[in-house]
């Protein structure tokens, strides 16, 4: 009897991941991560020269990337069965072996491996190894602390409609926004309305190869990778201490 | 020359550290960390076992816990002082030796530490090593993951006004509450009017020795240690995919 562990790997550099993931992985027999159809992919990436030689590798290929509407019925179908048909055969293989699972950044906040996760409950034992999340590595890539005081900070996805994003970055003295990428002009028009747009950073694959830091002022069009994440620091709201 | 280092510890459990920080750890030959007058202090438990034999340390004890209200003008200049002496200190030292200075979950995420890294700025080298934050370690311990779709997640700090911790905890999906210790009653109170009691999770010494995880409607009284998270998760707003 296996059971199936799911590693966070961190914001993409491999010193970055736990102790206890780095250990997990060098020791993995069979490795299952996500990826895009025909690209490496991120997770498989950042473990490349950690595997055991003999290792045997499961990469989940998304069914489908930009051919259907990403709220469509047939997409949500389409997802809904490869989710299932995964945990299956994973649940199949861990009668007999471990299986270790990547994730990237944290596998709770946000992360595919959470579609798994819920349709495995009751099957096998199912255990999660936590990772830095992917803002933490991005936020630290600007020098500059993120929050102190009492600062709240939010934590937006910029596929929400724009009148939802402008009524949180009005309200929260941090603000995170990931799935940045093709939304880039809706969260930059946001950001203007909710009068941030001068505070805010553009982080382009924190602590991974390509790394980029740029105010987001300071950017021209509207090209953004997946890996992507706009930041606005806070500024302590109440001075504990006097600087 | 040499230049200060600052490792993110993670939520406790030093497995949880990054295998960049932990390999500062065991290399220092000065290691700084903050710590409560009499107390061996958290960031120096997570590394025990950890330091070299001949290893310096520099305990930087809070000159005040209790004996001064913490917003009076004394107190925020007392621990002002405090830290405009420990930067001289460690600037001084940095000089001739590498420093290295401990800091729970991540040192840009309401870390102490950045208040000597403002006071650091331009007279020495400071680089900064990112980790798991510790409501990352609380959430993992829930076994349930605290975000997905486009769940909006707010962090708040319990010593806020409860009318504005109401007002937060509204208008977010996922909630993670800080700085919980004393302030339970308030923060209960505000979870309640804000009509998310129910969903509440309180997490005590997330992945350290002595964790507890429980709902917080089950919590009798209002004893309540400083490490400790007040989490609801999110229930994914926009379902994706079908469960
Ligand atoms: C599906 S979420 C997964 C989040 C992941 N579980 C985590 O903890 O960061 C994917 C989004 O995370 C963000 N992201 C994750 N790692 C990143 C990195 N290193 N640099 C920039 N963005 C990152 C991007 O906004 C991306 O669209
Ligand atoms: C000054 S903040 C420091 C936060 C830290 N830099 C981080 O990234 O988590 C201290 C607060 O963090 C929370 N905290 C940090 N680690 C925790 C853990 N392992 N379990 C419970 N609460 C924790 C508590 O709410 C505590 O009052």
């Amino acid at each position: 009897m296996g059971r199936i562990l799911c590693a966070g790997l961190g914001p993409g550099d491999p010193d970055l991941m736990s102790v206890r993931s780095d250990r997990a992985i060098r020791a993995a027999t069979h490795v299952a991560y996500f990826r895009k159809k025909g690209r490496p992919g991120q997770a498989r990436r950042i473990v490349e020269g950690m595997l055991l030689p003999g290792a045997i590798e499961y990469p989940m290929e998304y069914p489908v990337t930009t051919e259907l509407p990403f709220d469509s019925p047939e997409y949500i179908h389409c997802l809904a069965t490869f989710y299932d048909d995964w945990a299956d055969r994973l649940a199949t293989l861990a009668q007999t072996e471990d299986v270790l699972v990547l994730c990237e950044g944290d596998p709770f906040f946000y992360g595919s491996f959470m579609h798994l996760y819920t349709r495995l409950q009751g099957r096998t034992t199912v255990e999660v190894i936590p990772g830095i999340p992917g803002m933490v590595g991005c936020w630290s890539a600007t020098g500059v602390p993120i929050t102190w005081g009492d600062d709240v900070m939010t934590v937006l996805m910029g596929t929400l409609p724009e009148d939802e994003l402008v009524r949180h970055m009005q309200t929260a003295d941090a603000l995170v926004v990931m799935k940045t990428g093709r939304n880039l002009p809706r969260v930059r028009s946001a950001l203007a309305k909710a009068g941030r747009l001068e505070q805010a950073w553009l982080v382009e694959r924190g602590t991974m190869p390509g790394e980029r830091v740029m105010k987001l002022a300071d950017v021209d069009g509207t090209d953004c990778p997946y890996f992507a994440i706009v930041l606005v620091h806070g500024s302590g709201r109440r001075p504990e201490v006097q600087e």
